[in-house]
């Protein structure tokens, strides 16, 4: 089926939005220590000295795994990537010239580093210096090319400098010269994906199409048989029976892209690949990528995706395992997997709003990705549990750094992700206190909207243009907020009849000074896992607006595992934690179990007595904000 | 508190005992399957060739680890020992020639092998000979010469022949000279504790007082600060932080066992070294070790028991973690562990029948322990999950082979847990079709019980004697089994009056066709956990008599956590499964929740409609021996 809606949607620039608010608080914090840390984090690393040529090569500083041949050393320039990415967005909000300094030195150290014919790359420059391009599967060059092109794209929108940007473009001409199916020409892909959105980027900000069909080369490479990465294998002397990961599937090689249905392997590869897959389809109005991905879209949130937005539940493939899998205190749910989610989702917008996506873009965004971010920006987790005995905390650092600069590059250009733009609209996909700029057809506009929102659900949206233009504005209604109202100028909107997958598309002659007003109702929702998940029988997890809620032995007390929620909810009430920055927590009536009379035996023939109680949830991101200890997402619920 | 009661019980020797009925047709499988298999599968491991001096020695078959300076084959002299002693009881209860002499073929090897001051053991003589003694912490020497002495009392029970015994004692002399506190001499014990319990059983064979001695010393020794291990590590040039697991914990020798509170470490170490200590308490009526053991008791059936007397949950240390800990899916709950804990339960009967030890020894015996071998005796369960998806089932062999040889020789020697002789009384700890043979101070008696229990609870037991005997018969009454009656000739015992410490103890003169009949009800018990195990809540598992029962796929289908059991117990029926060797499975009147209606979400606000459904329970010892699929013990249940 041709799709009839031919419009493209493609995300506003970073330095396009101010934000205040929710986001502005976690900003605040990004620019205040995370950007800094970061750099400090990746020079104590000794990535600082890895791409520095006027000092000697640190050489292997981490030992190479002699399973699958690498290290993860090798991934050291996506670590400096995603720092600058994040530095960049900072830069932006809070001028810092010490951190502008130390980002400049830096790429002025990748500029020596770069070669004449335009590659660059620490490890294969510095470490082993002649095994360029000979291990696509296993050793992250092309994947560390990519954070690099994105770090390059969003330095130059935010301070206008060009020079990292002049760099990976020559880089990716480089490329383009070693891509391909002509004699001499490698006719492979990476095995980690990641260039391929970092190629969108770049052909996005320099209007250069060649960028983009790289990306769809390597794209449509993918999976092909006779399989790349098993002649790869044969001409470096290597058996690829040995591959560590056991199967292509690990790294969604195993079939080409546009065959693929399931959601399979490390899910952070996978989400990185349906992102690209996702841009592509935008570009080139692809319906067969859409097709496909519609596909895996369905397999992953139906499938295979906490409540919390969180993906991948095994730590043995960092990735996916069977349908329904969830546990919840073994989940793995890295936090980057959560952050590609969002990456994916707001690329499935590309083609037009639809809140299948924008719905789990937010409940990824609020809960799988900002819980790996400590209220202070200073600590970060990898794994997100659902449940937790008390023994998990932030890290300050991690043995592979991925995920600090990975949440923090998303935190820093949230704004990029509430609104994008067409030709003539703009699609408001995530509510907050912010502000927005963009050029439609229709002229120059401004949105500014005041909320309180994810706390309250007012949200007022005030628009400016000059004199009048006409044009549309499309504006999620989730599908949770039962009961939302919409009024332009005190009119109400009905929504029965302007709404299109999920969005009211309002689209007339807007005028400076009229004032869009929509009301999202934040009730408190239990949520049920189908039977189908093992782990989530018998059990409630709370939801109110896109926030998933918890408990914390903290506000609780011990044995979580012991309240039980009464099937028909009692009563509940508010209230306002400072100590997290303002956020709403309920306190909900229900019983809990007691746990004397079983009278030296851990086991007796009668269920436990309940005693009426009161717990009190809080956010799921902020756990771990404040006393160490337990903490549980689905609650017991009664039948 | 000085124990009053000064009466040593001591399990009965496994000859003295018949078997038919249910642990008959185990036994036929041990005698008709496994006592073979165990040796072929060591052969084919290599295991004759290392200890046979006229082959090469096989030099490393299985690598050594970096990490703990050691392998897996460090251990086949114990492979080999339960392997022999799982023969000697096999060839009691179905002579085979062939069979008896190629363990008579192993025995005159390690005859051979015996060095002339009597140390044996095939890896320190024939691939390490430098090592002796070095590292006791690690390496298993003396848990290997301790299986080959319970093989060599076995051999000597079942045949006669007392070559391996007369080895074994040989080496047992050995280590009085090497252990000690004299100059020269080494004041430590065993990394892996069962030497302190196998020496034991020498001395109560050979009537040898210096074998307790030596049991003793190594009980004494195990924890005492400055610490054996340390010292020995230092003595080898080892760093003492460099130990793989971490903490003396690890092998319960943090502290002396008499200050022993809390179980930790290695499961079977654990139940092993408790099995010593009870067999030193009984032996020296030493009440500081039995107070120690019954706290431990405690601490570990209060607080880390499974339901099926499997413990250990962890993987990462083969044991214990925290309290109340229980996964079910992950749940270790190794083999060993089990058969491991009906040792401890048994020798902890030494002083006197209590069925708090008794009523977990038959827990363990038929679940825990008994899962782990298939029914055709082929096949066997390492870990032992309560919950299972599908992907769970038994081995034919493993990397290290513990298992195997140790259901089979507890289920070929079951008989000396069913029974238990003191000077003038005999104990029945354990009901099953079976005759025993006893000489007590009264004189000789013989007990023939006829039952079909455990699938029935109506148990005779008819008494001869010659002309009259007086002594004592004390009859277990489970705590399980409410409303259990007993008589004695018809006429009512009242069992109020009668019972000490869970037993009925009948004193009188006996004499020939006395006929007892007790009768246990064996009514279909929920068993409900404390609120403390969060793996638990909301869940309901179901016992019959001693057996834990569970779901399998092959009778229910799909997703067998949609199950909901009615917190008031609906109907239910018994029926006998053929291929289960006759077992008694209950159909129990449950709902089941509903998995449609989710309408491409994973979650939704309303839970899941419950409809009408039957479940089928069976045995948990006997799943996964039908059509392969996922099994579950732990049932959602109503509130």
């Amino acid at each position: 089926m041709t799709r009839q809606n031919k419009s493209q949607f493609r995300p506003v620039a970073v330095p396009d939005v101010e934000l205040d608010g929710f986001w502005g608080k976690w900003q605040d914090a990004v620019c205040d220590s995370t950007a800094a840390i970061l750099l400090d984090r990746c020079e104590k690393a000794g990535m600082i000295q890895a791409i520095d040529v006027n000092q000697p090569s640190p050489g292997i500083v981490i030992p190479i795994d002699e399973k699958w041949t690498g290290s993860t050393q090798m991934f050291w320039d996506s670590d400096l990537g995603k720092s600058i990415e994040t530095i960049a967005y900072s830069l932006y909000r809070k001028p810092n010239a010490e951190l502008e300094a130390r980002a400049d030195a830096i790429i002025d150290m990748y500029e020596k580093l770069q070669q004449e014919d335009g590659y660059m790359n620490a490890w294969f420059q510095r470490v082993q210096p002649g095994k360029r391009w000979t291990n696509l599967r296993d050793h992250h060059e092309l994947y560390c090319a990519g954070h690099l092109m994105e770090a390059a794209v969003a330095y130059y929108q935010a301070t206008g400098k060009r020079k990292l940007l002049d760099i990976m473009c020559r880089y990716a001409d480089h490329m383009i010269t070693v891509f391909g199916h002509s004699e001499g020409q490698i006719p492979g892909y990476c095995g980690h994906q990641e260039v391929e959105l970092a190629l969108v980027k770049m052909a996005r900000v320099t209007g250069e199409k060649k960028y983009l069909d790289l990306s769809k080369f390597f794209i449509d490479e993918r999976g092909k048989e006779p399989h790349f990465f098993t002649a790869e294998a044969l001409r470096g002397g290597r058996d690829p029976k040995d591959y560590v990961h056991k199967t292509y599937e690990y790294s969604q090689a195993h079939e080409t892209v546009r065959e693929q249905q399931k959601v399979v392997g490390h899910a952070v590869r996978a989400m990185y690949q349906y992102s690209g897959m996702a841009d592509i389809a935008t570009e080139y109005h692809d319906d067969t990528l859409t097709n496909a991905l519609e596909t895996l879209w369905d397999d992953l949130t139906v499938k295979q995706m906490y409540v919390t937005g969180g993906i991948g539940p095994a730590a043995s493939n960092e990735g996916f395992t069977d349908y329904y899998d969830l546990p919840n205190d073994t989940a793995y749910a890295e936090t980057c997997a959560s952050v590609g989610l969002v990456f994916w989702a707001s690329r499935m917008l590309g083609r037009g709003p639809n809140r299948r996506y924008a719905d789990v873009m937010e409940q990824a965004l609020y809960n799988g990705a900002l819980t790996g971010l400590a209220l202070d920006g200073k600590t970060f987790f990898y794994d997100n549990p659902l449940e937790s005995t008390g023994k998990h905390h932030r890290w300050v650092w991690h043995r592979c750094p991925c995920c600090p600069p990975n949440i923090a590059r998303l935190v820093a250009s949230v704004g990029s992700y509430m609104y994008a733009v067409a030709d003539n609209e703009i699609a408001v996909h995530l509510y907050g206190e912010s502000s927005v700029k963009a050029q439609l057809e229709g002229g120059k506009v401004k949105l500014t909207q005041h909320t309180d929102y994810p706390w309250n659900g007012d949200i007022r949206i005030d628009v400016d243009v000059d004199g009048t233009a006409e044009f549309g504005i499309a504006l999620r209604i989730p599908e949770w907020a039962e009961g939302a109202s919409l009024k332009v100028n005190g009119e109400t909107v009905d929504l029965a009849s302007s709404v299109v997958d999920g969005y009211a598309r309002l689209s007339r002659p807007w005028k400076k000074g009229d004032v869009i007003a929509l009301d999202l109702p934040l009730d408190l929702r239990p949520q049920y896992a189908s039977p189908k998940v093992r782990q989530d029988v018998g059990r409630v997890a709370f939801a109110r607006g896109p926030l998933i809620y918890c408990v914390e032995e903290t506000d609780n007390g011990h044995d979580l595992n012991a309240f039980v929620v009464p099937q028909k909810l009692g009563g509940h009430r508010t209230k306002t934690i400072e100590g997290l920055n303002g956020a709403v927590a309920v306190e909900l009536d229900v019983s809990r179990e007691d746990s004397s009379g079983w009278n030296g035996s851990l086991y007796r023939t009668r269920p436990a007595e309940q005693v009426p109680a009161t717990v009190t949830l809080v956010p799921y991101h902020l756990w771990d904000n404040r006393e160490p200890g337990a903490m549980l997402v689905w609650l017991q619920t009664g039948k």
